[in-house]
């Protein structure tokens, strides 16, 4: 088993070296701007929008933590295994994102230095930041595309949690980050053929509900089909059964610092702090989680008669996703009904997954991020109003744009079902994907760490190291 | 019961839709600028001040996990539903905000368009952000005073914590965003009759030490009055007794979220980047806030030898609530005195609740918001040095000043008490405000959501959904 | 013992007045500007740098945070007693650094106005923001510079965690945060000697790997060995024992919030938002962190089998304390290796603390801040590039430079290790740092809070206030 992860690990050390060699003709003896003098003189960039990047980008990494708080809807038993997924998406992630994905999703979008190089399928120029990739512009949407990208592969973290294998994980995570993630991204924002599309004005979206929401989400799925059902998620006779979250409470602090990160993750997504549309992105993406967990709360009233606070949450996240792909291009009313219809998505899709699919998704993060997620989608393709980018959707009269987000939807789709398998497959039939029976009982935490999360007064009188 | 919740709920629809009339004047064919197309080219505006609002909105959302860590100093059994409260606050409130909240706040101030109308005692247009009121610069002071309004109401739910039931808390909630806290924020804020008082320079309140804080603070005091005590919180005697709190190191998290949102919350309220009287702003802010708990530290260690933990997180509140007002407006070394002095009050109005007006608060809102605040809008009329805006207080030549400052706190006080009142007595003879003895015994968390805050490791092996 | 107390408070009293004497020079009759009218129309310096400022300050108080949750590495029974250590450095610590500290450090400087006179060894103006130091450009550096300092000093908190008296804690801070730090800060950032060595170009660090890191973490060195191990740290075969942690999982809660901090500490110390070089300083934070947490997780696998959390999140911030010196200075592929290595220097540190000095530290201050550190020193002396101020290190022909950072290093560390065992010497012997070995089993919160850190469900009754 040891010399199948061996291979593996070449075979991805190869692919690379096959790719870098782009660095030798980008990067030659052509430096980039380090030091941006060129920019404070002539061109038109200015500070205000490096700093509203890199702010952007910081709270974008501070999401991270409402995610690891997202645990608290898992058993206490595998708590720390599942927080380490998601960081170390941020830590091997970005390793591998910096390797090569960066320069797959951002080569030949001409955004800055570095990122001449590139064709409708994929990007080719920019890996590592070395040569002319080394430049104040470049390294600026860099990182902001980088903790995008992290962010999205934690949620096959949230769909597998409990019963995945650590260092298959780790792979599958680096391969998002490298490959799955930026080609797809590369169509929509790198220049790549779905911005190019002869409808509307070919796919816009925003902050990524197709890329960062459907694509993690996707492959997310997959992930869950894969690696199978939790022991005892499908009682005999078929019917889902429920596990009391460990911490309900960690649930609301957990959106709440998502909610928070969302204020750089979609404002950001303008590229430029001087680009003043930014404002209705904040409005839009505050009132669509806002009214989805409105319609979320009084939802679960009428259905239950109490508030069920694991699904206000994650419908507040559902809004979000949605609005991710809209929020620049809509008026604010409209923002208000994509989050109502966001929470609708979240928990039909919930619906779906537990009863007719009968997929174990622990965190819900197919139905957050593939169903509310394709319905911020297509949402553009319906309320845009032209007063940004000239972008309408049919109830401003282009039925075209809406066509050209479903093509988008579709094509999100069968990128991340066919690469995601193609993934997991490999894995499952190389080193395994799921942990032991044994292992799954005892919890991950002990299995993988040797640890609980949260030992309390145990052991307080020390032990040898 | 479930009629009369129906009537009121109707009587808050018709209302809205008769200020919402406004619309078809203000918005008609006058468009807004929601581009920026307009901002980029000629205006003053620059796109500097845009992204310092909507750095400092987003971290004064951010507060809102700060406010639910506070809960750590409530009972386990109330955890829950104490946050959703704060949650519900940001959702509900802001969709009653956005409804009619922010023109009655903003309308008449003319700071953007969109914000044209209005009188003395409220605004009257900029409903729900469209017409002319779907503006970038619109938009960019409905999120910033949205946020602040939905800090503020979760005041509310400070005080009343433990034993409110959850719908009318609801309502409050939106009424408190709809209604109170928007017109007497009009009346400093958005041009009415405090902003023009002929005394010193009319009142002056920079973040609204009498507006977010009282407000809130003294709704707060009325829902504390008119639920009643928590069961046991009084003994036979009529002495106060303490419930322990179920986790106080919350405590340092929730003083620390909410310390680090305040430097969004009062250098935002210059509305602009650009007013380079921020970083004073800042220096104030963060010294009233260090010199209240240390303060409080050495008295606690003073008094009883120990330090008392949620004193000292409380009284730094204090501090911060109380230099909310002045921060702009005084130099240096009196923020240190303002912290001092805030941290005494703090702790003065507790005793005052518990011992004299024995009144039940259990996160001592109360004290804070209202006496420490109230000294807040007091300092101004003091050490205002005439540095900003030509303000002066009573130390440096302007006794007048002081009484502005001292006719705001009682319009303030009035204001909220007179509508709080209503309101509570209202929800307290229709719907009730009280919950029954067995679900307050029980523990709100069970009897509204079915869950306790930390299952832990309880019902691991799953159950039937 | 009282009396000792009283002595040592009005000593210190005592040299500050004496150093405050410079105010009525520097504050007579030439007021500084706190308005900034004189900014707005003429110099150079424009809202960006201040507001970029600002918010790197708010990111870095909020640091605060993350290092209360490191606390989950401790024993549960302290928990409480270490996190109000780390609050009291923000509080009574930067009491002192605004009493004095800001002064020493940046006197001489000629950053902004107050700031004008200071010598080789210290500066001398600028005391407590009074007089020409109540301007707008003064409060800004003040502030940022006064989170820095008080976040150093918590670095002692984690190395006495769990056995020092909480007084003489305080005392330390206020010294550290009025003394030991500024006067070595201003050795590099305030125009001192080391900023003038004549090899290479001076010393350079970037945000202070010597000066936060070291210092700090020197100083938390000394106060170890003074304070002593734990009781049962170290078993009769002397060799060192393991005490569990008590919330594991707040370890990566801690982690992702130090990292988020950290893109307000190392851009924000361009002191410009104008500076475009923040964006590759950036970068090179980011990627250090992600290489060092890389680095251990396979290390730890590779050594144990398992996946060590603790060490992890602990070399993650030992890839971010290496990159704080250097981080503005080297290429982006150079960060990389810096996070690699500092994560060796961390385990390798922490292999000699425990087993070769034998010294007690339980959350691995000194291995992160002192041994990473020092890397980071060093490693600017051999990777600059030159791009960033002209500063080579012998990678690119400058030999000179890995001298003068061999000299900070050696210079930093004799600072702080002469006065910090001056300081806790002086305490040893007057009112005593270690507490009974009563106080220390029954756990601290109980001995100087009377309470736990997460009484739960314990005592919901009530009791008499």
């Amino acid at each position: 088993m040891k010399i199948r992860r061996l291979f593996i690990f070449l075979a991805l050390i190869a692919a690379c070296f096959y790719f870098v060699e782009g660095i030798a003709e980008a990067g030659g003896n052509l430096p980039g701007d380090p030091t941006g003098a060129g920019e404070r003189t002539g061109k038109s960039q200015v500070p205000i929008d490096f700093i509203w990047l890199m702010y952007c980008a910081s709270i974008v990494l501070f999401m991270k933590a409402g995610v690891c708080f997202f645990g608290g809807f898992l058993r206490q038993k595998n708590m720390l295994n599942f927080s380490t997924h998601v960081f170390m998406d941020s830590c091997s992630g970005s390793m591998a994102f910096w390797f090569i994905g960066g320069a797959f999703l951002l080569g030949g979008s001409e955004l800055a230095a570095g990122y001449e190089h590139g064709n409708w399928f994929m990007g080719t120029s920019g890996f590592m930041n070395v040569g002319r990739a080394y430049d104040i512009t470049n390294v600026t949407f860099w990182v902001f595309n980088c903790v995008f990208c992290t962010i999205s592969v934690s949620f096959i973290a949230c769909a597998v949690a409990e019963r995945m294998k650590l260092v298959p994980y780790i792979i599958v995570s680096a391969v998002f980050c490298g490959w799955i993630y930026p080609v797809f991204g590369h169509w929509v924002w790198g220049g790549g053929w779905l911005a190019h599309l002869p409808f509307g004005s070919g796919v816009w979206d925003f902050s990524g509900s197709s890329i960062v929401h459907m694509q993690g989400g996707i492959v997310a799925w997959v992930g869950a089909i894969v690696v199978g059902p939790r022991i005892g998620k499908f009682g005999k006779d078929g019917k889902p059964r429920f596990f009391k979250p460990h911490n309900v409470f960690y649930g609301y602090i957990g959106i709440i610092i998502l909610w928070f990160g969302w204020f750089g993750f979609n404002p950001g997504a303008t590229l430029l702090g001087t680009d003043l549309r930014l404002t209705i992105v904040c409005i839009n993406t505050f009132l669509a989680a806002a009214s989805a967990a409105t319609t979320m709360f009084f939802l679960s009233i009428a259905m239950t008669g109490k508030v069920n606070i694991a699904q206000v949450c994650v419908a507040t996240l559902g809004g979000l996703a949605a609005i991710t792909c809209s929020c620049a291009f809509i008026p604010v009313w409209a923002a208000v009904i994509v989050g109502v219809i966001a929470a609708l998505c979240y928990r039909g899709g919930k619906y779906l997954m537990d009863w007719v699919f009968k997929i174990d998704d622990p965190l819900d993060s197919v139905a957050v991020h593939v169903w509310s997620g394709m319905w911020g989608v297509l949402s553009l393709g319906i309320f845009a109003d032209g007063s940004y980018e000239g972008v309408r959707g049919i109830l401003y009269g282009d039925a075209g744009q809406l066509l050209a987000q479903f093509i988008c939807v579709c094509a999100s789709a069968a990128w991340a079902f066919a690469n995601g398998f193609a993934l997991f497959l490999i894995l499952k039939y190389t080193c395994g994907v799921r942990v032991t029976k044994e292992q799954e009982e005892m919890g991950l935490d002990q299995a993988y760490h040797g640890v609980d999360a949260y030992p309390g007064r145990a052991h307080e009188e020390g032990e040898a190291a």
